[in-house]
């Protein structure tokens, strides 16, 4: 597994000259044994962002030590950082609805552990893989969302996953719109797959949009969620051809490999810590 | 040359049983070769679409007494149609502006064979291109485009394409909006390349945007031109991947290859009569 | 599901003109209503392949009497051919060894009704998977290679898919080597996902031959098994970039993307009847 | 333009804690303002690669001082290395033979800047380009190769190099086999594109050998030349889908694109000094 035994160091910050050779410099002055290095300065708005994957064991004096050591360098630089123990898999909670192809693959993922994460529960507004879930060991919630109740609905996924310890919630086609208080309160804690490339055909039925509008390509988004719909940080896209013969069924049925794929990579990529936040965009150091 | 010595056959009608064996029975009894063949039935909207394309030497009447044979046919059917020389290269007019990627790439292809056409001539906003494009033996026109008078500069343009007998515009990165009486006056007559995925990121400066919404993936379309700027029905797109460390500026580098691509590929659709029109959708027979 | 209710006519024979004519024509006369056909003639070898989609209903004798009324023509033109019913499901039989991505993929497809097929069981050479099957509702049988008595293993195998009443085989990731009596038994009846894009990299380890080899794609190949070893009829390929960062585990895993989504690609097609063989060469109507 | 103003400094040593740090360090107190910087650690071989680009104005001592100040840092970890002034464009001699396709692509890079190079002169074994390559203002050796005197066919070829203090040779589709004597003579400063998808298909006709083995994707590969023929470091790679009836020369058509993105890509690498070695295997930090 790639992450086992690593830390994980992010951090943005204004740029300027130095800042590597005084970041690197400190987490060799430690011993840390870096294994994976990214960092990017963008040159539009002056800001600089890093990640550093180091070997758990080659800091001897653990991540207490580590962060009483990095914290006064972090705030000359006037960083935002977090150093994360990749050792402790994250919680991540699987909110799915009708269809299965997601919540299939995330769960083959992380039983082969490609997916290095907990599942303490899946939540979903029908009773439909109910078995499928359970036959993997994971407690299955059944959350009715009913249109003229949704508060209730949401408070009680908002306790399910406070209860389930969650850090991660992942929207495996859940297909309900979730209130802006709730996408509020989980900032950069949501991911959801929508299947469309964005910004094309938000909303409802992307994949019968397409096909008015006669597109060759037809793509998936995977995004951080936030109170505008469809409209959070973009952390992953791709897109497969189409042509005149494909209906609005066929686009369904090729989208979803697409959308698979996508929310699969996402998710990877913010368990192992690989994407920072700038405004709307993201830096995505895969 | 793919079709050199074909002729082709184009045509749409209300779909019903035993369209394909009359149109096929009809080539047969004239001789007719039929050396590529593709229809297609929309189920949404109940209407055939064909492409048949046959070996002009197997015709022993010409394309006269073939039009005489098929017209009561067609008539019978309510077909739209048309049969094409593909003998005789399309004279094709293109328009540039101050980036000569595409313009190179079709140059390039013509004069490989690759692309059967003939070119007229090369109107130009700009002079930038005048030694390249008569270096290779064609005309070039500059006509400028004044913000304050550009109906004098579209009706010069009318005029180089009625009298150079054009059967085609190519929008060659040519950086001025059409009038809509202009485009009008061209149906199908008429093809761009736009600077992205459509329908996302319509208008100017695509790469700019797509640079603020912070998508991976950027693209080009090449599309009919109608008096709906961006809005014309897509004859094809493809896509590059791209991440947050791609300025604008890689965006517009990476962009041109993909917009070289997709023009040119749509180019040699229209010339070898492979695309059929239904509203606003394509039907591309590649 | 797009096969349900049809019946699927597949066919070659030495090309000549009027062929389309006379199939569209004896079809029609039997009020066959065409919904998807494809032809091909390959101008090198002279040969024409065709595939008709026949709505079942449409055929008023059913498949019986479109049988008795092909045959002469079909004689007259020398066509090999078949006829099938594709509201009968084909009876699936899956071999998988240790790794379980394709096996999940594949059985999720079948569950939401994607790949309309029966699964009359799965076997292994080991039982790592047996939970995931037998939940599933599907028979797992074990049944182990040992390195020295593979003749009982393969008879053992044969057994069941005999017995199963098999139409098809597919290997799903299974990690032994068929012996070539059993190739030969079952011609075009084994699907296998290879994981490189041949003819690159035949035989073990792929990805650590394309990790040497330093390439910048790694890919994935679904074909039919006969006894030469990877070097049956392609069916589909697929690639993904690499970089030089991703070490020989990095390719296994994303490879397995790739993997899945060409073998099941793979199966659709032989399920729907859109692969025709030439020698060592499919015709694939997509 | 990307790499206007700057110097790039490549190296390469064995794997050790604290390499970033140091380098970073002196880079940092030699006032060096790092625009882009990338790092790989090769797990399997222990060995550290590093690139960083450095805005030249910073360096107040210029490059020179640099040197002076980097070499015992070099000497003590084991480095090979070198730092590139980018502001003095590299000389790349352009070999062609009868296809065009790449030659066009590359002069409209050049002219638009895109490819930050001189072209000292364009060599070919045929007469077909001269007016294009004179009319941009480059001179043009025509070089025969006859079978029978390769020797000083090659003896003249690498006069005009030498003479023409080319940095760089691109065989754009230079269709002759070059001695094995006159590639050792230039490790890493001929960069040549194979149209297949290496492995695949070494040698003459790749796309006919495509076609008999029916792949459905075919490609190309952007190599560095060694005597091994078509086995040299792959800097590049990529593929374009393509079916059962895209006859060899089909095939040849869509590869000419592939072939001109993959040729162009490598050698901006090239030019931007991108592109390590390590035995057989290049990292291309991109």
């Amino acid at each position: 597994m790639k992450d086992s035994g690593s830390c994980t160091l992010t951090l943005s910050c204004p740029d300027q000259t130095g800042i590597v050779a005084r970041v690197a410099g400190l987490v060799a002055a430690m011993g840390g044994w870096i294994t994976e290095a990214s960092h990017h300065a963008d040159p539009c708005q002056g800001i600089f962002f890093m990640r550093q994957q180091i070997r758990a064991d080659s800091l001897a004096g653990g991540i207490g030590d580590f962060c009483r050591s990095f914290a006064p360098l972090a705030r000359e630089l006037g960083m935002e950082w977090q150093i994360s123990d990749q050792r402790i898999p994250k919680r991540v909670i699987i909110l799915v609805s009708g269809q299965g192809h997601c919540l299939y693959d995330l769960l083959g993922r992380w039983r082969s552990g490609e997916l290095h994460m907990d599942i303490p529960c899946v939540v979903s507004n029908h009773e439909t893989f109910r078995g499928l879930v359970e036959w993997h060991g994971i407690p299955f919630y059944h959350v009715p969302v009913p249109e003229r109740d949704k508060t209730r609905a949401f408070s009680a996924i908002r306790e399910i996953f406070e209860n389930g310890k969650g850090d991660l919630m992942v929207l495996a086609r859940f297909m309900q719109i979730l209130p802006a208080d709730f996408c509020e309160r989980y900032p950069q804690k949501i991911i959801n797959i929508h299947h469309s490339f964005l910004p094309s055909f938000v909303g409802a039925q992307p994949y019968h949009q397409a096909y008015s509008k006669g597109v060759k390509l037809v793509g998936a988004t995977c995004h951080y969620v936030t109170p505008d719909l469809d409209q959070g940080p973009i952390i992953d896209q791709d897109v497969i051809r189409v042509n005149h013969a494909d209906t609005p069924d066929h686009l369904v049925r090729m989208g979803r490999d697409v959308e698979k794929i996508v929310l699969s990579r996402g998710v990877r990529y913010h368990l192992e810590n690989r994407v920072l936040l700038h405004g709307n965009r993201t830096v995505v150091f895969t």
